[in-house]
């Protein structure tokens, strides 16, 4: 039903005559170069609908975007895919500054991978303007470029009191971006925080939403999120800025082998944080699973006011380590080296944490409650534990017999098994009337369940959330093996292969006078393990050995590989940085290279991996110091050199830099376990053979030094999760830990 | 009806024992140092009553207060005079921390001159907690001690979402406070500026309410001031913090011979100003009718917000001058003196002024609107203009006809006679449904007033305000003149006068060896005024010839007053300073005293003025420098000196202090006019004759200085209000200006 319009030409003009009640129908096929501009106006009951042919037919890629502006307008089933915005946001509901929407929809929608080619350019994916719009059953993934993939905007009396609604949405994984500005929402911003916003965040589900330390960055007043699965995010649901937000009934879902995963950052004022479920979450301070920070007394408008008046009431902590840490972000300690305005020390005041559950299925002694300042005024009543040692002296907290419902969902179930047990009656309490599953309070139990019911609780359904016509996990199951013996059929392999195939070199030698360009993940190795061929790169200018595109994993095991020192063993592709690239090397040698790596200003690898290898012969090692603007951004999140025999480098080893410190990412990772440097580093008192200036997470254990002609192996950063064990160095070099550091601050 | 209760006993008693619908009658007569803790609970349909047993019978007296805590509770006909609070307040709508009070209502009460006999001992008359609670039809005057007269206070939950009502009261005349925290209302603070209250002010009356540069001050958000009467009150209704203030339908009358009279003074967000009427407004800046503030960029909490997305729309400007004034506090000039968190130089942004109308009866020049900065983002749009020149290229301003209905009203009801006249529609416009006397805006109008109907208006109607038993304006009507020929009838005499008698002396020369006691406002003259009386004071001591009680005008006419070089001529009685004490000496001669006046920690002038005199042979003039702790108070809002003879003068004329700023007062004043003064000054380069640090306001103009021994007449503090001119210097002596001062900044 509707008028089908086939080009660009039509859509526009049934756009112009649109009347209300009227539906537009996008014929199947790919619109490329799509600028849609839904302006129009229909009326309460009669919508105007644009809508595609047939739900998942319809392809919007290239340089697009739609903008939707007037009343009552509903936009369903379109894909976007294979291309990227030539503007600031790809679904905006706005059409100019004059034109914003009200009452409109979007519904059953695609974006997936639509990321800018340079991840350094900065849009979003659905920009929010004007009122009561809405964001339903769609799926969103794939964003590595700058910026949030939702942002809602507020700017304005036309915007404010927006009344949007974000439901049953699907937010795929977004990768680490290694820098700020890498939500999956953000609503608001600081010079907005005093508006009311009401926006409303219930029913999605977030699947390993990795951009930056904020998964939500709750920037107004009055927003509510609710029944949300966050599903090993690393990151948290932060009331960054604006107040009285209700975080109610939402799953937080951590992994065993993770400390990144967070809950719930707290800042400002009178939050309700009830009825929600946190499992097997690990992390501490900004990543702990409630985190409540110190504030800065009389804050000003974009740093961190003081909480107060927050309510953290009916929640469960399953398998949770020290789920409760206060005054997070104190730095009391650091008055002399910043200013007062940027001292964090007013504590938590005026806030209650009553009638929540604390299990865990294995007896640990770490403290259920964390400070990192003297304790606030904070109120405990009524919170039941299971499992936890230690917890006598503790006012407010009372151990108890648990029940575990373990089958009935992937998270265990827990209640309290005596049903009389004594419950606090805060003010206004009596309004958490429902729990976690929406059931009755009547007969009342600590935690986020009231009773178990018999129904099953499938919490990981992911077909309840986005496009139904949309499949959410798409896999290469049909990966080959490819056998090559000379240079040509290796080249003519890697035009030929696709993600996930694997490449084995059956010969002694190759010559390769050019660059390989690996555009696709690919395991390239030895086809016999224990006799490795050797790879000799001839060329004599600066180009890579390999040239990595966007996305790829490439992975190198069992072979020799050699440069002419001018050339960078791995680097990746300038033309296409959109999406991170990520190398690992097992059981190979690789010798007579610029650098191992040479990272790119924009350039962003998730993981750089070494083990097991030789390294030898090279100018320097591993660079990644292109991000110079000290504007928080870096060039890898995981640097990761283990079981190693490293010799003969001639300046330095690692250069892994950030400049400027904002704390919303995980920050730069490195890892330097187990290896053996001989005759390595640039002679000179001030010189560092490992330089990680600006890195957060530094790690450099059991590793053996010798004939180092740097004065120093690495500096480290005290302050930070920065530690350096059981390493032998001989010569004079030596290792020293720096507590602070001076660093851009970045707002 | 009801429980009679005759003592604190019994009311005690009866308080605990009450019931739902129960009726507690106090009986009349004096009830001396009660202490009232109304703490019960009624329900919705059955409140709890506290009365009197005949409305303005019931004194309450002494040290005395009213606790009010429960649910449903009605205090009415209350009358507190002669007296104080012991405690931080007079009413207070909390018993405890823990308990405070819910759908609480005081009404038809009175407070009058309950005042600390300390004007420094801070305290507030009606401190409102808890939620819902009313304040109806009380009268409420007098308050000269520290503090705003009402509070409102938001910390924690229980006490923020308020809902208050303020409603039909009389704010009788506050006097001048000389310093900060003499506010007629205060709602919340810096620190609650992010808490929603919804505190509704509306259809009081505001009598000069005078305490200082805020009348109302507004730091929460969501309040309503609606029809109120701002009846030359000597500052503004201000929107200090908080945001999304609704200010419509409020009358602000100035007066002909004061340009301290403000209107409504903008900050921070969102506010609506609607329809309001201001008449005979000339202030400038924080005085002006709308002062719209620079704000600081990224403000702390408790500094200046920026202006954005206000709506200015529909109010009328009756003889006002220059009432638009925009980037008031702008003080980027400063930017060298000041830290950069002080400099306010965030320009009010998204702003709209809209059908608005401006009129004034004799055609003037001064611009409509006056920009303190480079003009911001503000939308001006039909604004309609009679009565002001060189409006032809002001975007937004039309000029029209106007009709003035002048006999309905003590203010003029102006009206555009065009009735089709074109109007502005912004955002969210058709909610301003009705004008200032509540008739639709079916045919809509610019200004206040969509159509003046035939009904009279009488705005100033006092008997709407305040209980109906009280009344609002009492004067000493029956005064009498004593006469007196000899010091003990003098004695005598001002042992038994009343309020506002004349004392007349006939007599060549009185010889006084004791202080006179001032404890009523008298004249005190020669019966003769061509043959002036001599009063010779003859005590060595140091004490003062005239001791001043609290809250008098002491008029000296045509006396010549001798003193003997060790005694103060006036001094304010430091048992009991609570109320401001003024001085007035016409034609007399003032020698042989060691200062005229002397000021006391704590004391108050509101006027000092001495004209037509001769004053000489003195060690100090005029002493007001006793406030020295850098908090913004100062000993007396004006000294005038008009048309004196001044000679030898041993130390200093004029030493008039105000350590600490804040802008929150008039500022003092000093007014040195059209006099001569010969051989004055301590000797010194350095040394200063009339020295007023900190004073906002100086006056020095047309006077003859000689023989001056100080190495300046004066100095000026050149960014405010001080200025000289048509002065006159024998000698090496001069008046300097200095630009900037430093002052310590006060929060
Ligand atoms: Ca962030
Ligand atoms: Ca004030």
């Amino acid at each position: 039903s509707g008028n089908i319009v086939n080009n660009m030409a039509e859509l526009k003009s049934a756009i112009d005559k649109a009347q209300a009640g009227d539906v537009i129908v996008m014929s199947n096929g790919i619109w490329k170069d799509a600028e849609i501009d839904f302006k129009a106006n229909g009326i309460v009951d009669k919508p105007i609908v644009l809508k595609a042919e047939t739900p998942g037919k319809v392809f919007i890629e290239g340089q697009s975007f739609l903008k939707i502006a007037g009343h009552y307008l509903e936009v369903h089933d379109l894909y976007f895919r294979n291309g990227y915005t030539p503007i600031n946001s790809v679904i905006q509901f706005k059409s100019d500054e004059k034109n914003a929407a009200y009452d409109c929809k979007v519904v059953n929608c695609v974006i997936e991978n639509f990321t800018q080619l340079d991840r350094r350019k900065k849009d979003h994916w659905v920009e929010f303007w004007g009122q009561r719009n809405e964001l339903l059953y769609c799926y969103i993934a794939g964003k590595s470029n700058d910026g949030p993939t939702l942002r809602a905007e507020l700017k304005g009396n036309q915007h404010a009191n927006c009344h949007h609604i974000i439901a049953n949405n699907y937010f795929g994984p977004r990768p680490r971006r290694g820098g700020p500005r890498g939500e999956t929402m953000q609503l608001g911003d600081s010079y907005t925080s005093m508006v009311p916003a009401f926006i409303e965040v219930r029913d999605n589900f977030l699947d390993r939403c990795n951009g930056e330390v904020e998964v939500i960055s709750s920037k107004t007043n009055y927003n509510k999120f609710i029944n949300n699965v966050f599903y090993k995010c690393e990151g948290s649901l932060v009331l960054r800025h604006g107040n009285y937000a209700t975080i109610d009934s939402n799953w937080f879902i951590g992994d065993d082998n993770s400390d990144n995963i967070g809950g719930v950052r707290v800042i400002n004022t009178g939050h309700w944080i009830t009825n929600n479920y946190f499992y097997n979450l690990k992390g501490n301070e900004f990543r702990s699973a409630i985190a409540v920070m110190n504030g800065i007394p009389k804050s000003p408008l974009n740093r961190y006011n003081q909480v107060t008046d927050v309510v953290i009431a009916h929640n469960s902590w399953i398998d949770c380590i020290s789920p409760l840490q206060f005054s997070v972000g104190s730095n009391v300690n650091k008055s002399d080296v910043l200013p007062k305005s940027e001292i964090r020390s007013a504590l938590p005041i005026r806030t209650s944490v009553a009638n929540n559950l604390i299990y865990n299925s294995k007896t640990i002694s770490e403290a259920i409650v964390k400070y990192y300042d003297t304790p606030g005024d904070i109120d405990f009543q009524s919170n039941y534990v299971s499992g936890v040692e230690g917890i006598e002296n503790l006012n407010g907290f009372i151990t108890a017999e648990m029940t575990v419902a373990n089958s009935q969902s992937i998270v265990p179930l827990v209640t309290v098994v005596d049903r009389n047990a004594a419950l606090f009656n805060g003010f206004n309490f009596s309004n958490i009337k429902n729990d976690i599953f929406s059931n009755g309070r009547s007969e009342n139990q600590a935690g986020a369940i009231c009773a178990v019911k018999n129904t099953k609780q499938n919490l990981l359904d992911v077909d309840k959330y986005g496009p139904v016509w949309f499949e959410k996990s798409k896999k290469n199951t049909n990966t080959k093996q490819l056998s090559v013996k000379s240079s040509e059929e290796l080249y003519a392999a890697f035009e030929k292969i696709n993600d996930g195939d694997t490449i084995l070199i059956d010969a002694d030698l190759l010559k390769l006078d050019k660059l390989i360009k690996v555009e696709e993940s690919v395991v390239l190795a030895s086809s016999n393990k224990d006799q490795k061929v050797r790879l000799q790169f001839t060329s004599t200018e600066q180009v890579p050995a390999f040239e990595l595109g966007a996305g790829v994993n490439f992975h190198l095991n069992h072979l020799i590989v050699e440069g002419t020192k001018t050339l960078n063993c791995f680097e990746p592709n300038q033309a296409d940085m959109s999406i991170a690239t990520n190398v690992f090397v097992d059981e190979c040698t690789l010798s007579g290279f610029h650098s191992i790596y040479k990272s790119k200003k924009g350039s962003f690898a998730d993981t750089l991996k070494v083990v097991n290898s030789e390294l030898k012969d090279l100018v320097n090692g591993f660079i990644l110091d292109s991000e110079t603007e000290a504007k928080g951004d870096y060039n890898a999140e995981f640097l990761i050199l283990d079981n190693n025999k490293i010799s003969t480098i001639e300046n330095v080893l690692v250069n892994f830099y950030r400049g400027g410190y904002d704390e919303s990412t995980i920050g730069g990772n490195f890892v330097f376990n187990n290896n053996t440097v001989e005759g390595a580093g640039k002679r000179g008192a001030d010189e560092i053979l490992l330089k990680t200036q600006g890195i957060v997470n530094v790690r450099i254990l059991n590793n053996n030094f010798s004939s180092i002609e740097s004065g120093f192996v690495a500096r480290l950063w005290g302050e930070k999760n920065n530690v350096e064990s059981g390493n032998t160095i001989y010569g004079k070099s030596k290792i020293v830990s720096d507590e602070f550091l001076t660093q851009k601050l970045l707002y």
